[in-house]
């Protein structure tokens, strides 16, 4: 059945050669047509843009553009596969940006020789209104994404944000539906990359806007090491994980993702498929929440995560209920964004899109925790909140 | 009257935001269409690139998009306004590709405080099939285009190479209605800035293929110093005005700009308004050609060339005969590289380019040397000649 859908995709890439077209908003058929869109005056537009760069987002693409940048370093599974193999990515993501917010948005896959990332990024800022940073390795993309924070436009790595955003609201829904109180909760996030890392950052709110963000009860990461606690020797290789053993973990402990889970109220599994038994979720806390994210085969299958007793499961996988997927985040966050000019996008304007989410699954039901990704209202409703946030936060360039 | 076109041209640009628009050519309208289009089965596609680069041509956006790339630093008559502010000429470039040659244009507007253009263009290139180099100042823009020649797509810089094809084309049936010979003609060239010094070159072959190019008599290459000639004490700061010397001039002549019309058959004009004066056509050889394509205000008015005797006259403008304007050649140029798959646009593939553009007016007169920039079949004609060249040139990837 893979086998048919691989094909299927291969021949409809094949087919429309890619799936990104350009095109015109201005009629181009007489010379004063073409004396209106180009020169000579487009030469008093060029003009005004000089006087005043600002102008950029009133008289070009500007306002409605995003960049999705990546060197091709962790595309999906794949690994590192470079910024060519990677444009069926990005051409894939920027169809999204078109369908689920009306944004503009260009792949630009750098060839990977470039000497620094973060000046590449400043380079070819000016024809966009924001940057999705995408299907970077980490830890390069956690320092690239910090260094592009004054930029003057929203710069979010999807993979992190995108990601933790769906996942908290997810959590939100799925506290609703189990009874649990979000600040009680202990979380065994499996996986310190990028997904993992921003996930565990938001629950933990470690390194974010306290007054933006309610934290759970303690959260535990592990990686392919096992819990990452303070002491352990390869942190120091890695500032991130160190930051992370420093602001989690409050009992310190040590061992595998096993004792992580034992006695947990959710798992958060954004690792590899299959590394999590019935026995280890039977260990967890009374109705435990599992969300096994890995693609395409799911840290526990959903079926055996039940026989286990969770009460609430969610996988990255549009076959099952409960689809964790950024597709639900990414396009409001920008939206919203660009919609308020802002010129970064907060923690706050994250923690709003995660609850505007949340907030519109009305009755949320243990099949049914987040929207359907095809669900074109979300976006919408995701803006509006980012939107408000970001003029909330005094970071919006518009009124 | 400009007033009036500026304030419509602004208003234009302030009603669309821009002139760029985003589409996906495939659907997305349900979870097959989204495990299509983007995970699962993109994966697919990226591991088929990853196995063969060149089968990016066959899966993603690459065959048909070309990147227009500036740094802002000499847009129009407007000088180095920087990349925000050139934006609206970089779109204006890329609806001109689609209406003109069906080809997907992005911009891409450099910030400029990048370390090395060349590093920058290479490493945004994977998802392009040809790069047009837009509005870079002299020398830098000829350095630029030559170092990146080995990039493996087609890269060209217009303001040079698709301004010398149309004035060499313009030239070719200027002949054609006065009775000279090419071969006999001595051209005055005022201007040596990237289209003066890409005309010059043209016309006097050098530099150039030479088994692909019929070089006039003598060109003699004027600048704000004057005559350009062998032992000009500034020419050593200039390694192309250098070459370009010794190149052409073959008399070695020295003076100002009225000494190199002095007996010439034709002028070409990329320089400055108004300063042609009618004594200096006068002292032309008999009928001579006049091409006075600076704009808005041409070297001499067409009126007062007449006055003086010009057999044919050439502006810039649009509402003057014979518009000599770049649109009638890079989207045919590009077309036809891309299409060929060429890996580089060679000087026969221009030459090419400027023969079929001439040959499209069957019977030129002095008010008709030139094809309307609005007569879309152009295109189609310059882009199969091009195509052809590159195939019997060796550099088409396609058979």
């Amino acid at each position: 059945m893979d086998e048919d859908l691989y094909r299927e995709s291969l021949e409809l890439h094949r087919q429309h050669r890619g799936k990104l077209e350009v095109h015109s908003k201005v009629r181009l058929k007489t010379k004063h047509d073409l004396s209106l869109a180009y020169t000579p005056g487009v030469a008093r537009v060029c003009r005004e843009i000089q006087d005043d760069p600002a102008r950029a987002y009133d008289y070009t693409m500007k306002a409605n553009t995003v960049a999705i940048v990546t060197d091709g370093s962790a595309v999906l599974g794949l690994g590192n596969i470079g910024g060519t193999a990677a444009i069926p990515v990005m051409e894939g993501k920027a169809i999204l940006f078109r369908e689920f917010a009306g944004i503009d948005a260009i792949p630009i896959c750098f060839a990977g020789y470039h000497i620094d990332f973060v000046e590449d990024v400043r380079n070819i800022a000016p024809v966009f209104g924001g940057i999705n940073l995408e299907d970077i390795a980490a830890p390069k993309c956690f320092a690239v994404e910090e260094a592009l924070q004054d930029l003057g436009i929203p710069v979010m790595h999807d993979d992190q944000h995108g990601t933790a955003v769906v996942v908290l609201a997810a959590l939100l829904n799925a506290c609703r539906v189990t009874g649990k109180r979000f600040e009680d909760l202990t979380v065994a996030v499996s996986g310190a990359g990028a997904a993992g890392y921003a996930v565990t950052r938001m629950l933990a709110c470690f390194g974010m806007d306290r007054e933006a963000c309610s934290t759970v009860r303690d959260v535990i990461a592990v990686d392919r090491t096992g819990i990452i606690y303070r002491g352990r020797p390869d942190l120091l290789q890695n500032k991130y994980k160190y930051i992370l053993a420093h602001e989690t973990n409050t009992g310190n402990r040590q061992g595998t993702l096993a004792d992580a889970m034992a006695g947990a109220d959710a798992f958060i599994g954004v690792s590899a498929g299959g590394i999590v038994t019935e026995e280890m979720v039977r260990s967890m806390a009374p109705d435990p929440i599992v969300f096994a994210m890995a693609n395409p085969t799911p840290e526990i299958l959903p079926e055996a995560a039940r026989r286990a007793g969770a009460a609430v499961v969610g996988t990255g996988r549009s076959d099952y209920p409960n689809q964790i997927n950024n597709v639900l985040a990414f396009p409001g966050i920008f939206r919203g964004a660009l919609d308020a000019r802002a010129a970064t996008i907060t923690d706050a304007m994250k923690l709003a899109a995660a609850h505007a989410l949340a907030d519109f699954v009305v009755r949320p039901h243990r099949d049914h925790i987040l929207p359907s990704i095809l669900d074109k209202r979300v976006t919408a409703e995701v803006a509006a909140a980012v939107r408000d946030a970001a003029v909330a936060n005094g970071v919006a360039g518009l009124p």
